[in-house]
């Protein structure tokens, strides 16, 4: 049997222009609904646990498409609020070679979950129900009031025994100008509550403003990884370096710092469908993984699979069986299976 | 040759569900660019006029994308402004039979347009380069400042000798509660300025809160229109009354009061293929034929066959030639022509 | 609060011709998946119950597309097995005025549902759990085996205090030469078992194979019912009596008897976008409203409107909130709301 | 057995806008491949028949395509020679209500067909292998190559003992200015050497020139076919008569003059989905029914049946079973049948 | 002028999830039709014979759009039998990179063809009519009934001076366990009784049971063809080696043992669009050719070139004129010609 | 503020087939209006300036959605004649590794551009309004009365001060058998009016018929160039030359032979999505930037970059801003920006 698992987080409504054409030349839009936390939860429910979403939606038709899609997805919407009027969207162009994808928000800070009052959850409640809560540096990254939401929702989670997850996920874009120096203090304060934390060496330069004179990033590594560890008191920290090489081709190592040692994935190369989502499939193979009792190196190897995987599906949500996901550890290129 | 005509007003994103599906089964969205502006200019384009929106419109791919649509209706876009982040949009499900179509709204009060600052506009300039501009109650509903912006160019276009044409549009919606008293000041400054006026007997009741005796709607109108012409000094003033039938079939009757006269056109009878967008095809009709200097009777006939046929075009903007909408007017049902 | 309600059923893959074309013309189908059961625990869910399906899917990719559905629809998935190797489906195309919609079944018999041992269900578990169990005459025409456990679980139901409710719904092409014959003792041992029944006049003459010298629909329903309510002693007749118009437009009128009395609805009529799943809207709405202990008359308006609204809706399951379902009641009918 | 039918003629391309959408609007066309002839051998293919086009197609992808689709809807291609560059096109947009349906008409003259040389065809050869060729006045209008090899291949299909069937369908668009004066000498050449010949009053008024003082249609019929069936020894002349109501309701009617005697079928009324080729599909109707020596009204009855059936049918080429057409002879309106 | 070509096989409806979406994903489905059988009789009718397919179709809408389909290939349908009541149907999700495609068959022992009783079919007038018969090792792992069949066919063309193919093609899937023992016998009834044969080294060591000392395929291939067309006396046995790089780039090299003697094409390497369909491509250029009396080398390089090319075609059927083929033979990598 | 720029040159209607399928497999299109004077005039108005079209289009609706195509791509249409009947038109196949692409034209010489008379045109006028007008070689092919036009218009432009551009691109298929000689007159011609020219040494040796000893097309091009721009008095000569790698990557290099001095960009590899357009996104770079007065290494590059992102874009028209095209100059591979 499965865990139950919440996530707290925005759902955003991803418009997608079908094929190459730009929005200037297209008519028609693909749409989904996804974020960080429908992603995990997302993940994790077809990884075999029970896993809430705790956010808030309008209660118009757009809404009723975002909770039938978060049902679709396997997600429970008990914990989901029915309050204010428009949901965080974004357009998505596909690129092709030399011209990028490009991503265009619309309206996100006037969002229903961005305007939710705190009184319109009951953490508590929630804290009591679930085993592990999800949380992520992009919704720390919304306003002052979320910020104070998602703390109070961690330390309630901690104080009735949830394990306490954090993403550090920085996005440059959402925190603007002097963005490092404006998070560093309220990623601190997660970190001092999470028992599993995503990050890199980056976001311990940049966002933590710590300071190394290695050079390679996996020396960086080796050295800020376990001062934070140890700073913070944090059991777990994984994550994953990701190479991009000249024919499109992506690679991607895991990596986990767990009872004061590291350990690496192999690395695996793969060309990409969708490239959003696939750090939400590594952190959810961490958590089943850490979950089940498995050691470093397989879940290493299960979470960067994971991840490779979810490059290869359409949409953000990674929905991936533990089969599917073991079965791409093992193998190589395969024919197709008749 | 035709005239240079300009409208104010938001270009809204209209992201459709195709067929009849709701939008918590669908896909996928069609999507275009509308708003009363926009359709009044794209009619009069079609109609062989020059002309202009003026308008705010983000600098981004969603803005890019809107004004490719605008000039793909015939719209010029020299005095557009590229400014601020986000555009109106507005998700529509079709309905069917017993189930009305539905219109969700999507941040529409934190647009470009909605958002502009007036010193954005060259208003002067403008009112000097054409010879119409364009106004309506759905953009003097959005807040004050916008309120103050089209008086601004309302004052400025009378006082360059440009003809001022206001459609009164009441959308109870966006006025909110109490919208009646709210509303009538701002619609009675526009109506001191106003040398076309749309509107029909419920504006005067409700708007502008006139009284009358009489119960059928015929002759209130009868009571009501020479009033107001009377008291704001309006050359023209036009409108429809529409019917809408058991069966789905509407019907269409227009009305003109000009030179102390009221005059009717036929009564037309039809099904409906897209609602919305009639009322701009029958006003645009209104100004094109009182440009070309047409009688009465031929003006309320044409005008009435063109938001006749608007209910046969997909999307909001009539795309029509003169020749299509006089074609409409004469026949009865026609087989396929070959 | 809802209550918890479960249907028995198969889930069946519906792929349909987009538009108008024939299977020889097209290259492309919609799919859903629906089924009586699926269409009463949706509707109920739109309702605000907690429906789960009791029923048995292929562990494969089909059967993980009919599991996201079902959760889609807003249905609970705890108690369906996965076992066996397919799903029943059907294919349907588009009937256009003369040309009526053809269904052609596919290897319906050979389902998972179909093959399913009665061992794989835990009943009293389920009638432990639940308030009301739905069955229908689909169901109980596949196969001895079938037959066998729906009338234990309707058992084990009833003991364990549950509302039994049997929706008659004969189809002949189901139950072969003789239909009528086969299908009696069956039918008799449901109606001994069923709380609320949904029959009319024809099953009681053809199923159940009484007799009466009356011609006219009404007043043989007036004769038979309350003697069939009286024989297996079921408190909740109901059903519908359409008419279908030369010109495409359908008439519906609902009948409830209960408690020695019938009540009619009013008769309404209405254009048709998707004929199936409307005998499921009325019956979901009866349900409904009995639980919530409605008038009878208010029972029989709203179960209409439900069914009146479910045929214009695209696919097999109706989604209708009980706002939805009232507006159409009351209201005639109406312009474009924004 | 069937027979084995010949028709001569062009194939077009035809074009279609999906939906309601104008050229201008929409980015996509459905093709498909039609033509008289090609809907007449199609219809009697899907009758049980061995059907032939004689054409001329050309030797590239746009004629691959073409003989694929004639093969698809079961038209033998032994008599298809494959030359020239181009195909003739037509473009249509779907009209709705008070807007007509638009054809526009691309380089028909330049087309395979309409410029290959007389010498590719072997007329005598086909006339030795068919028992029945079918002509019609719209290969007739193109130009005088194609009205020398019309009349050479009718002669010499008449010489070996096919029978000859002309259907006049006189298209004013493509015969220009005096057109009917233009086509009244080839015409008379036709009628001379038909058995089976469509056409109704019009045709005996306009394009032979006859004059009655009749001024309803039926008597205009009544008096000018048998005069014209005498004056060219024609054994069969069929036709129909055509209403369109306001509700965008037609009703049409057969009739059908052999023996000296008029037979008419009962009127049908019916909605449009797809108004192209249904005179075709009366045409082969009449001619199957003749083949299998069905009583008059029989005959009649079935052909109309079969041209209502073809407006339900997306495209030109009615695709009908016998069955079909006589299931909806017999009923009335049906409900779904599963 | 082209030879008469029959394949005895199943017709398959391909149901084809468009994109790379799963079936949990998507809402619509491409839909073909295909099979061994068809494939090669496709093949052979684009390289000019006239092919017919040996099979059983249901008589209903989805068995009409097979034979439309068929006809659309351009396959005749003169020895296709109608009867029973579904046919055999896959679904295919495409893969993409490290996730691969998936194939989920659905009843497929239950369909017409595998139902169908032997005295359907008039084998003996089959024989006497057409030049070549097609067999392949996919029909033979159907049943015992359907194994009885193919041999009376096999040995009934035989004696009537037909040529005898047989494709090996063994699916592990469809014999099920120790399947290699239950295969061995029927495999080499064919073996004895083919002209032509298509297999490699696997076949020799799994499906007859034959040892060898040799590691790499060219050498065992090498041993094990010239013993294997010595016991059964098969004048030619031909097959490929297919090569997957780990950039997803495939190789093929073709080979043939004919008179004693082997032949490698040269190896082609390329990139994949539609995997399904390649080696009946190959099989059906070395009937071609064996039939136009090519030499080997000409034979082998011409069947690996339009295998390379059935690697772009959409959908299982390859469609490819000789002069394609020959095109792609010679030629390094193209621009775009125009 | 940017440039008033003319082009003269036909508006092609663009047919391709979606996805990967032939012709002779699909049933639908999307279509488009391009044409290299259409091309060279949309990517001229992403780059800032004021654009217009030179052409004749028929007064149809066909004509209608190719004006409202030129409106979206930011084409003014106040220079183009409404006349004729028909449109050029061709049919895009897309190839798929070993499958080249395959173009088929449907009847080009029969349009209204090609058939329209020259004193539709007002050349005169349009060359006292704009800076610039361009030509090329495709619309030098079509016929007499076409090239009398161009060479009249590339006159009166260059009397009235304007500067005059050629692009040479030569097609063979337009030529026909010894297109070389018969073209060579009326190159040297336009050769002698041009300021700028695109070509390189293909055109030198083949159009015109100069002779070197070099064997490399890089020697080829230093030697030629210089000789022609002192024989023509042509200040600008440039061109690309493209690479085409065993892997379906491209790599492109620019040249610019200007005030007697060659510059080479760097070279760019690249994949590609749409070839069609490139040449012509190459020739507006070199033409924007030159207007700018940049630097020839900057405009070389500059140039180069827009080729290659013109691959990346749906459709034969680039999409460009300058802003996008110096992004893609400088950065190396970029992952998805957010």
């Amino acid at each position: 049997m499965g865990n139950k698992i919440a996530s707290f987080g925005e759902v955003m409504m991803r418009l997608q222009v079908p094929g190459h054409e730009l929005l200037s030349q297209a008519s028609s839009l693909n749409y989904s609904f996804s974020g960080t936390g429908v992603n995990v939860a997302a993940a994790l429910s077809h990884l075999g646990h029970d896993t809430y979403l705790v956010s808030t939606i309008p209660d118009n038709p757009v809404g009723d498409a975002a909770i039938s899609s978060l049902h679709r997805l396997g997600i429970k919407s008990s914990f989901i609020n029915r309050n204010g009027a428009s949901i965080g969207m974004y357009f998505l162009e596909n690129g092709f070679g030399a011209r990028p994808s490009r991503v265009t928000y619309s309206n996100r800070l006037e969002s229903s979950f961005n305007q939710a009052p705190a009184a319109i959850y009951d953490f508590e409640q929630i804290s009591k129900y679930v085993d592990i809560v999800h949380f992520c540096g992009i919704t720390l990254a919304m306003n002052d009031a979320i910020r104070s939401q998602i703390k109070s929702f961690a330390k309630t989670a901690k104080q009735n025994g949830c394990l306490v997850v954090f993403d550090c996920n920085y996005r440059p874009s959402l925190w603007g100008e002097s963005g490092y120096e404006k998070a560093r203090a309220h990623y601190e304060d997660m970190l001092h509550l999470a028992d599993i934390v995503f990050m890199n060496e980056k976001d311990a330069l940049f966002t933590l403003g710590m300071q190394t004179k290695e050079k390679e990033r996996e020396k960086q590594l080796k050295e800020l990884l376990p001062a934070i560890a140890d700073q913070y008191k944090i059991p777990i920290i994984a994550g994953t370096h990701r190479t991009i090489h000249v024919n499109q081709i992506h690679s991607l190592r895991g990596f986990l710092y767990k009872n004061n040692s590291f350990t690496y994935s192999k690395e695996m190369s793969f060309s990409v469908l969708d490239r959003i989502g696939s750090g939400d499939a590594f952190a959810s193979a961490i958590i089943h993984r850490e979950l089940k009792g498995y050691s470093n190196q397989k879940m290493a190897d299960f979470a960067v699979s994971a991840a490779v995987l979810a490059h290869t599906i359409t949409g953000d949500s990674p929905l991936l069986s533990e089969k599917d996901i073991i079965q791409a550890m093992g193998k190589g290129i395969r024919d197709v299976e008749r």
